[in-house]
């Protein structure tokens, strides 16, 4: 148990933050998620957690050399650094507005992303003081805490998480009955802390994807956003589908535990290393959020998968579930809870209900076309008065998968390829301007797009044999185009565009635009008036790439835009507010559904949509 | 998973039951608690297993040895023994009344205790056809299976341990949708199985006890009681008493952690044990109901017991708990509840309440001493319009502790003597009639009490010292009376009772005396129309020699009636009916509570009590 040594008042916020006389000014304010501006992480490099200590009562080092050099004559106006400065006692800190972050509190949204109201995040903290026992009161140690969060806040009916009750003696005889209660959902105590300025209460969001997890973590007090971790996907080598994924677990009885422990693992993984980034203790972490694909949530949950694999496609739950962090085996406090958010069907998972609440799409008036491109697709159209979802397998071509030259999204990949029209002439850049590797998804979807525009493809998808130019020759399976000689590159081939690799970017773009279609006409026909691109694939095409192969349905508007990872930041929404959770049951049980194998009209539309150009298709 | 080879119905409850093609039909209607009478206990040997196979449409074997023997001409009328009988295929078999077991269906109960009513239990099971999924309902396999329990059963807002969701898909599949569905509380899905016969549902029932541990497995749905276990717990050699083990935790940080791992490995032998003799799988155990004194209680869920000893003495809760199973380290199923009875104060434990459960002195009209004698004595005195309770450390005496020839109640130790006035000549019984080894508690109260008929005793306690008999004589700690000589018993000393063990009992017996006179006048002095002994100490005592040593206040009627194991026995009640929860939780509440250590006249009537006869005390 920490010593508290004082009690430091933070202005302007009011906050009072006990110091164990050891930590700095600016940790203890991070801790409890009070935005101070450090430029350089906290490293005593860049002087600008500048503070004013207005009062106090204890022990003040005198200034540093770093604060010397720094603050000159502001150390007379009382000036501090908040790095520098550890205070013992009781004191009052003033942070000005030059030193305050707050424009990073709160999640930094992209465009067109639902922007986060105050955050209500599921639990929050309060201060009570429990009278100490007395004989002519036999009330016991739980009974007290709950009666007074009963008289002073007003909290009824609340029972508290069996494994909390082992904290309360010692919590309740520390700081003369001063105890933070952290409470979830107004009912279900869920964690103790001795003494009155309730301490950092913290969650994390998880983006669960098939090839990317990202973890994000945030203070659900202030909504501010402390660390984002990425990592690979560990059964990526299982399979690099969901399909492959789910028959891997189907070939014998250990593996679907096996899979579950790998991302497990990873997630655990990202809470260490958010923790350490941010410089808090993973038992501060109270809540967390898991949104993926339906596979994903199952594998994560140690559900069998393999009904998804099978039509009809059930999934093992569609509503949202809570499940307590021990029982899931994720590492953040052994008391708090995982939401994992609704998801609709086999194939449109909590990630595409994510993607709403982010977008907010379903609050809005444009009708808009959400595509969340992936190795699945899941589209979207939709505005206030309704939306309708659908599921297509692309297959990986928008991610680089299946691609002869493709790789991931990775330094040296290339994103975006010119072609200059009549002399073929090939630019590109690539990720971090690193030498070429190969074609990263909107790298491929870019080439194809230059090469229709240099009317080098034709509509059909192939290449116009009249060219005289020494990029495009016959290879061993069949035309190609070369984008960049061996001579350019580190790699020991050149870089291609393959006949095939046409083929696998029509299939990819015919099966999501038939998809659109079918929505379109599910929704009477009524034009569409905004597009928008989210997840790995979508999220970094170029949308003026994407309409000249064809991708959008016919008539649709010139404004498609990349929102990145929707699904990611619509988990964070549901981790700071418990409203949004809500809202994801409502949009999952209202969102309409179109299973593409049960529409007739689906391989026909398929067919049609091969079509390369800014049509998109033969039934134009 | 089993393969079902066929259903049987036994009639006259016409329950099915699935049948493995492997298990006798007394081992399937044990299973699933239907009371066939078999004296043997199944072991094939007493022919008392009666059945009737009125219907067989699979295979059915011909007689064994045993039946032919047994059975004779009854073979012709379809008679067979179901040990004997195994059965593949659809079958109808009717179980005679002289086969039936329907008086031990219920827990037996002794005299003086409330008669158990039709099991409520807190988990039931239900059937349910789950339909299977469409194109055109994409509902998940969870939403499917609750719409069936609301629309079959009306069970609504039904919802799922999570663990419960990794046994979905392969149930719902296996038997075509039929499922048996376990709820809790009607809220709460705790186990699924495939079928449509709702296998066994069981619980634990355990007293835990500070020197005796017992467990009791019961069979839910009919309130068979299928087994009894009894172990020491373990805890002992770190404290006779619970002071000496509260202090034994302060000693070191890891002790609490120590205390708590050994309780919980004696209640998992006892699951493990009764499991075992039952031939059930501890997984089908989905409830358990706790009783204790409050230091036992804490120790089991870990909660730090210092300030039990230390005034005001609040224990860390007192309301009732849930506790997952897993949570709390129990192995029965790992979706199973532990349920934790109400408790009182430090010193009156959820052992009272479920004593009052037992006895319902609550609930009846004649104003009753309920005297819970262990090492701690706890009192309750009341009737339906009221009650109030009292606790007083009584010392180990009347558990045979603390005295030079003392015993646990084991074979071999004397519990009742005699002692024929004039001649002093001293006979005795022993448990078992073994050859005696000491004095256990009831035998050193019997001892006592004839001393004082016999004259050897004054009322102060002091032995008579004009005796001239060889058993009276002067030892290394004061005056001493033989009872037997060492030339009978296996001990190489004289089992004997010394001037010491004399004041032990009186102290005991002065501190429950004491205590119960100041209930009596908290009650306004109306006369008691009835004692109860329970407890370990209370229930093994001669009522009349309690009375001769004067245990009870005065003018209390003869009627004095042991009644065993009372709070097992209310721990058992609570487990098979939800009502006796509430009960218990309104009488916790309801119940008066009188701290001695706060009442100024407890240390005179303790004084006066001391004195030796019927009359009790010197205060008459």
């Amino acid at each position: 148990m920490v010593e508290i040594m004082g009690t430091i008042r933070f202005e302007p916020w009011g906050r009072e933050i006990g110091t164990d006389g050891q930590s700095s000014l600016l940790r203890l304010a991070r801790h409890h998620g009070l935005p101070i501006r450090a430029v350089c992480g906290g490293k005593k490099r860049c002087g600008t957690c500048r503070v004013i200590v207005e009062k106090c009562e204890g022990r003040l080092p005198s200034p540093s050399p770093l604060e010397r050099e720094v603050l000159g004559d502001l150390l007379k106006q009382n000036y501090r650094l908040a790095c520098e400065t550890v205070i013992s006692g009781d004191a009052v800190v003033r942070v000005p507005r030059e030193s305050r972050d707050e424009e990073q509190v709160i999640l930094s949204t992209g465009a067109r992303l639902v922007r986060p109201r105050k955050p209500r995040p599921p639990v929050r903290g309060y201060a009570v003081k429990v009278p100490a026992p007395r004989l002519t009161d036999l009330a016991a140690d739980r009974e007290r805490l709950l009666s007074a969060l009963r008289e002073v806040h007003g909290l009824k009916r609340t029972r508290l998480d069996p494994l909390v009750l082992k904290k309360i003696p010692a919590v309740l005889r520390s700081q003369e009955g001063h105890v933070a209660v952290y409470v979830r959902g107004l009912r279900e105590v869920v964690d103790l802390r001795p003494g009155s300025a309730p301490g950092p209460c913290l969650g994390m969001a998880f983006d669960v994807g098939t090839t990317t997890v990202v973890g994000y973590l945030l203070d659900l007090a202030s909504g501010m956003q402390l660390s984002v971790q990425t990592a690979s996907n560990p059964q990526a080598p299982f399979g690099a589908d969901v399909i492959s994924r789910i028959s891997h677990c189907r070939e014998s009885n250990g593996r679907l535990a096996e899979l579950q422990e790998l991302v497990l693992n990873c997630l655990n993984e990202l809470v260490a290393a958010a923790c350490a980034e941010a410089q808090v203790s993973p038992e501060y972490i109270l809540e967390a959020v898991c949104v993926g694909n339906t596979a994903m949530h199952h594998l994560l949950l140690g559900l069998d998968p393999t009904h998804l694999a099978l039509a009809p496609y059930p999934p093992v739950l569609q509503g949202a579930l809570d499940i307590k962090a021990r029982d899931l085996g994720l590492r953040i406090s052994e008391t708090g809870t995982v939401h994992l958010l609704p998801l609709k069907a086999g194939f449109v998972g909590s990630d595409a209900m994510a993607c709403i609440l982010a977008t907010g799409i379903h609050q809005r008036a444009p009708l808009t076309l959400l595509m969340d491109l992936g190795t699945n697709g899941e589209l979207v159209l939709g505005n206030r008065e309704g939306l309708i979802c659908c599921s297509t397998a692309a297959g990986p071509a928008f991610e680089g998968g299946h691609i002869r030259c493709g790789v991931r999204a990775r330094p040296g990949a290339i994103d975006r390829v010119q072609i200059e029209p009549g002399t073929l002439e090939v630019s590109f850049s690539t990720i971090r301007g690193k030498a070429p590797v190969g074609l990263c998804g909107s790298g491929v979807i870019s080439a194809v797009a230059e090469l229709v525009r240099a009317g080098v493809l034709g509509g059909m998808g192939g290449f116009n044999q009249d060219l005289d130019t020494a990029g495009f020759r016959k290879g061993t399976e069949g035309w190609e185009f070369v984008l960049v000689p061996s001579s350019e590159t580190p790699q020991p081939h050149d870089i291609i565009l393959t006949q095939k690799d046409i083929s696998e970017v029509q299939m990819a773009k015919a099966a999501i635009r038939a998809g659109a279609i079918l929505l379109q006409e599910a929704r009477g026909g009524v034009p569409i008036e905004q597009i928008l691109l989210a997840g790995a694939g979508g999220s970094y095409m170029d949308p003026a790439d994407a309409r000249e192969i064809g991708l959008f349905p016919p008539d649709t508007p010139v404004d498609a835009v990349g929102v990145g990872n929707a699904a990611g930041y619509g988990a964070c929404l549901a981790l700071l507010d418990e409203r949004k959770r809500r809202e994801a049951l409502k949009v999952a049980r209202s969102t309409g559904y179109l299973e593409l194998a049960a529409e007739p009209r689906f391989q026909e539309l398929f067919v049609s949509s091969m079509f390369l150009g800014r049509d998109g298709g033969m039934d134009l």
